[in-house]
This record gives structure tokens, sequence and C-alpha cells, in this order.
């Protein structure tokens, strides 16, 4: 069978930055490392005021289309994942297309244009489309580009004001892939929670506690069901665990859960239980509570351990380095924490072909995914082209007066007029409105 | 290979109707027959006070599952496509599991649940999601539920409000499916444009006369995509036609404009010469003005035809039935056609199994997507079990102050006080607001 999977990734940042520490924490007066530490986030990433998701959405999908000479005649398909969408009914897509239409010859006249909405997991939902699109047969040997693209805005004042975030990551899918191939299995865990809602408004309604309860309730019943169809998973299946990343504390959180099922009936849990003890079972339990009172302690005992730091250290945290300088994207994040995985083992010259990733989507409202990957041949190669380090380093730093103008920009019930940051070049910017309130974009050479 | 389509099919009309000949061409003071032969419009279907797109397509859901013995196990994805959603982050599919979940043992925590926004054509869209997780291997023996619900309603005095209408088709797509069955050929025709659009509002923008041109270019272009792959088009070919049906004046002009494409070269065209030519081809013109002219006069000559007439009743026609008496259901209009057909074909008692359909879908935006089915030896039996009259007969029939009231219950900018005007039984109801702004919904025995 063809192998199918990302045959090339391109991450396009927001151009403007908030350093969290210095400018946002010391507005609010609070300690930085309740954002280094606690959250786990140095800066956010914001769109410049002639940016938002389609520009950034088209942007990642040029450099991608020119990176690995596509024509327009090469792509069958333009799935589009976001949950900052302007419309109620023309997809982010068709926008983008529009875009790439002014800068390449022919048309995407004859691609399947669409837009999924499922808060942060969406952007694999559509990556799953486009596999099973090829799987299917329907591809007439065309690749799919996926873009994940969002303003990740809270309203002003919300706890999650810290975890903002905006930028786009284009992915081309397509036989014989060079960067990986997914796997056929899948897991799912989905239920229908109020976690976390955006009922006819731009800015989310959360509930941060249960939130952070329903991410790892969900993608616990994900792993369980994967290992359903793809048999039980061990800690040293994989060289890397990206997950969905609204900040990397979340993430702390996940590897630990993840790890403790993991190695259940293991040698790894006979080699730790000298150290820390068996893990509790609910059978020996009389009562949930003082089954989950157990838990929570080996947990705590678990953390500390040797084994499982040494484990995060290698699986869980190289996939955090860039949710770490860009906050969080939605539905690119997942995307931005296996970019981040892959970054790291180019850059501490791994060999790493045919090893297996692990990546764990989440959105809220809520859904968990699962699924494995198998890092192809071209991976290197692929991954050594990305200029997301020079973009972000690129980033104007704004100061927490000019955030707030940044703010209100995005803010779409606000009508602003604010000078840019930076000066485009050889990118789509937003150009202004049309007579029925779209969207026009030109190409800036 | 498996056959891969449309198992089961039900439909959910809103409970309420506007009689537009009567009651709304009465109180414009306007001719009956501007809505009755203009646009070939009886009655548009509303949703009662306590009806919306999440309850409409939950009681098709359920019918569905109850008529084919299913529980949440049998299940693996729950898609929905809808223009018409209250969230910018959570989706419709998750309230819909959350419904079926208060009334069946088990849960849907391991099926794939999504959303899908291209207008009118998602419905399509999230068949096609469907069928390819099936074909591509993934779906463990399960089905899929594929929900194209909407409330289609314009602002108050557009002239898109003839065109209203509100309800929910629910389909099953399965392996060895019992109605029809997708061909792997799919042709598209797809272009950034500007002709209906909803930014950040509820209600569309509409360049009528553009929408209007928009919808025949992009089904051309996507027909000729769909013969690049499945060979040439002959009308007799296929039994019915069903196309999106935004109004049944609008297909009456895709009808016309599809017979003549694919009557080009024929038998057809040589038969009809001696009456009204043969058709003009742009090489015998000097100038894209004369050839689109003597195009015209070709096409009102050929509207009259007996073979076109005779072709048009027997193929196009008899999938417009529903839609006259129920409105424009955006991303359901097109299935609804589908059902018109199928029903037609069962009370004239035709032998069908075996029998093609060409289906033509579109989405303002814009897209148009055109794929072949092939009737299932179930068909009869299936469709023999609907019972979407008996649903249509009991609407309440509003008179036009009642409709402006119900016009303001479900325009989210208004807060609203009305009575219902039917009882709910045996049905899934909205039951009130929850702290975070989310919609509750209830069981009603």
């Amino acid at each position: 069978m063809t192998a199918v999977g990302i045959d090339a990734i391109e991450i396009w940042t927001g151009k403007l930055k908030l350093d969290l520490p210095n400018t946002f924490a010391e507005k609010k007066g609070e300690d930085p490392e309740k954002y280094t530490k606690g959250l786990g986030l140095e800066n956010s990433s914001f769109p410049d005021v002639y940016e938002d998701i389609v520009t950034m959405g088209a942007n990642a999908a040029k450099r991608l289309m020119d990176r690995k000479g596509l024509t327009p005649q090469d792509i069958g398909r333009i799935d589009v994942a976001t949950e900052s969408s302007f419309d109620n009914s023309k997809p982010v897509s068709t926008y983008i297309a529009g875009c790439l239409e002014q800068v390449y010859d022919g048309n995407f006249h004859h691609a399947n244009k669409g837009e999924r909405k499922f808060a942060c997991v969406a952007g694999t939902q559509s990556i799953d489309d486009a596999y099973n699109w090829i799987k299917a047969g329907r591809n007439r040997g065309r690749s799919a580009i996926v873009v994940a693209t969002d303003t990740a805005l809270y309203e002003r004042g919300d706890p999650g004001e810290a975890t903002q975030g905006a930028g786009a990551v284009a992915m081309l899918i397509s036989e014989e892939p060079s960067v990986v191939e997914l796997s056929t299995e899948q897991g799912y865990g989905s239920a229908d929670e109020t976690d976390f809602l955006k009922p006819n408004q731009q800015f989310p309604s959360v509930d941060g506690k249960r939130s952070m309860q329903v991410y790892l309730a969900r993608m616990r019943e994900a792993l369980e069901d994967f290992e359903s169809v793809a048999g039980k998973t061990h800690p040293d299946d994989f060289a890397y665990i990206p997950f969905h990343t609204p900040f990397p504390g979340m993430v702390r959180k996940a590897g630990l859960l993840g790890y403790r099922h993991m190695i259940r009936d293991t040698d790894v849990e006979d080699e730790l239980a000298a150290e820390i003890g068996r893990q509790p079972r609910e059978a020996e339990f009389d009562n949930w509570d003082n089954y989950e009172e157990a838990v929570r302690a080996y947990m705590d005992d678990l953390k500390d351990t040797e084994q499982y730091r040494d484990w995060y250290g290698r699986v869980i945290d190289p996939a955090l380095s860039l949710a770490r300088q860009v906050g969080n994207w939605y539905t690119g994040s997942v995307h931005v924490a296996r970019t981040s995985a892959l970054k790291h083992a180019a850059e501490t010259g791994r060999d790493f072909t045919g090893e297996r990733l692990l990546v764990g989507s989440y959105g809220s409202g809520a859904q968990a995914e699962i699924h494995a990957e198998t890092v192809r041949e071209g991976w290197k190669e692929e991954i050594e082209q990305l200029n997301v380090d020079e973009k972000l380093e690129n980033r104007y730093d704004l100061s927490f007066e000019e955030y707030e103008l940044v703010h209100d920009v995005h803010d779409h019930e606000k009508e602003t007029d604010v000078e840019e940051f930076t000066a485009p070049s050889g990118e789509f910017v937003f150009s202004g409105w049309g007579r029925m309130g779209e969207r026009n974009y030109e190409y800036v050479e």
C-alpha cells in the first residue's frame, strides 16, 4: 500500500511579539516566572495590522509551493482549519486560493476547497480528510494543501490572555511523503463538553479548570482507543510525542499521565516499584476518592523519578520549543509541536528515519485524537529548509501600549486606524474591504 | 472493491410553514405567481421556538438510528455541515451527540465528530469525508452519520426572503449501502467568488444576479471536470439529476445548460438540428459577444423543444417536489433534491435498481461538485419508510404576523419571548441557556 502523509511543512508566524516575562508581567506587576515556569511561555506572536488568518495561511502555502516547485495543477484540495473565521458561509480556503491565484499561472478551479471547525483539533482532522482522500483513490496523482491558521485572542484581562498567539502551519499531504507517514490507526476520545466555547462571539468563554480536566480525560480515552486498534504502547516506542500545546504547562500534565498509562504492567513499572511502589489499581480500593488520591500520590512520586525525567526530557520537552516562543496557535498548535520535535532531531544530528512519533491532538468541546507517524527518509532535507527561527527572530517587539492597539486591530467589533509596525515584503497583505463586506488581499513584492 | 454510499436518509422539517403565494405574496401585494411560477416555490419551512439546527439534526439522526436499529457503538463519525452555526469554536456535532447520548445506552466517545462550512456544498463534502474514511480502511466496520442542518434566514425585506427554509437531512454512510453507491469519480468547479457571504453576520449579503451566474459557471466547470475522469455524459445516462436548489427556478436554468452541454456532438443534437439548428461553436464566431448571443438564442429554442421538455420533466423536475414545499435548506438542499427523486421513483413504481443519478451540489463563494450515484437494491424499502409527507402536512401554517415573530426568535441578535406554535412530542427540544452561553437540550417524551 502506498505510504501517505506529510510531504512538507511551512510555518508562518504573526510578525509581532509580546514578551511575556518582561513586557506583560511587568505591566501586570507579576512574577515573570508565572509565565516562564508556570505556563512555560516566553513570547506570544501577533499579526501585524496587514496580517490575518488568510495572509498567514496564504504566505505559508506560497512558501510551501515555491519550495516544492508546485503549480496549482499539482493540488487537488485546499483544506483550511480555523476557529478564527470571519465569515459564516464563505470558507477561508477560497480566500487563500484567491491569493495564490494572483501569483501563479493556472488556477485551483478543479481543487476541492473546505473549512473545518472543531476548536484546536480541526487541523488534524483536515490532514485526515486529505489522507483518506488519497487512500480512497480520488486524488488523481495530486496532493492536498492543509492550512491550520488562527489568531488566538482572549478578552483583555481574561486569564487566557497570557496564552494568546497567532500563526499558520501549511502542510502538503502526498503519496510517498518526505517527512512522515501517518498510521491508518487512530484513537478518539470525544464528548459533549462545555469547557471552552465562543457562542456567537469572537473571544472564548473558558472554564479553565474544567478545560484542563477535559483535555486529560479525552486524551486518555483517545490513547485507550488507539491501543485497541494499534496494540499496547510503551514509552520506548516513540522518539517524540508532540501534543496539542495550549501552553507548555498543560503538556507537562499530559506527558505524566501518558507515561503512567504506558508503563502500567511493563518492565518500567517493575523497575520503579522499589523506589515508588506499583501503580494503584482501582480494584484494590473501596471507593473512587481513595483510589484517586492514591493515583495522585503515585503521580507525584513518578514525576520526580530519574526514569520519568529522562524520558520527558527526551520525548516530550523537545516538542515544546516553538510553543514557548509563539503561544497557542489553536488549530496549528500540535503541528507546531511536531515541527519542534523534528527540528530538535535535525539540530541534534539524530539518525531518525523509520522512528515513530505519537501525536496527541485536542480540541475543546471536546475531542482528542491520537495517531502514530513514521519518519521518512527525506525528513531532514525538509526540516532544514524551514526559516521559522529567522522569522521568530525578526518579529517586532511590542511595548504593552502597542500590544493594546494590536489587540484592538484584530477585534472584529472595533474599528481602528493603527499604523503597521513592520514593512511587508514578498507576501500577501490585507488591502481593505470590498462592497459586500468581503476582505481583499494583494501581493506586495 | 466494497461499495460505499448512502444506506439511509431521514428528513426533518422545521415545524412551521409560511405559505408564499397566499400569506407572503398577499401581504406584499404581489402576484402569487411570482413565487409559484417564477421562483417555483409554494411554502417555506421554519423552526418552531424550541427548534434549531441542533434539534432538527438530532431528531433526524435519532429517527435514522431507531429505524436502522443502530446503537452508538455502530457509529464511527458524526459529521455536521452547516452555515448556521451559533458557535465559533464548538461544533454542532458535539451538541447532536450530546442529545443522542441522552436517549441511547452507550456513547459516541470513540466517534470522530466534525463540522464543515462552505455555504450549501458542505453537506456533500461531509458525505465525501465519510466515504473516503471508509475507503481508506479506517472505519473498523462502523458507519458515519452525516447531518446537513440549516436555518436559512435572510434579512427582512431582502429579495432572498422568499427563498428561506429550515430543516435537516441525516444520512447514514456505510459499506454495502441500501440506497445509492457513490462514484469514486468527482468533478469540481471552484473559484474565489463574492456572490453570497456572511462577514461576521448571521444573514447573508447577496449579489443575486452574480450568484446565479456563478452557480452556472461553476456547475459547468464541475461537469467538464467530472467528464475528464468519468467519460462523456449523455442525457440518457441518468434517471434523475438532483441539483442544489436555492429555488426551483435556478435549477430550470442549470438543467437547460446541462442538457445543452451533454447533447453536444451526440445523436440528440443531430436530431434537433432540423428544428433549431446545431449548437453555435465558439470557433465559428469573430467575437465572444456574438457567440454568447447565438448561444442564448439556441438555448431559447432548445428550451421549447419536445425532446428537452420531455427530458426535463422526467429527469430534473421530479427532484424539485420537496423544495417547492420547504424552500432552501442550504447544506441539506441537494440531499432533499435526491430524496425527492427517489420518492418519485417509488411513487411511480419505477424498477430502478442499478440506474444512475448525477448529483450537482453547489455552495456560494463558490464551488460546484458533480458525482454519480448508482441505485442499490434496498432503495425502495428505505424510501418507503420516510415520513416527510406527513411531517410537511402537519406543519403549523403561520400568519404573516406570526412569521415576523418567528423570524425574530431565530435572529441571534434579538431577545424574544414567543410562545411555541406546536407541541413537541418524542423529540429533542432547546431548553435554555447555560452559564457559559451554551445552548441546552432535552428530550421530550
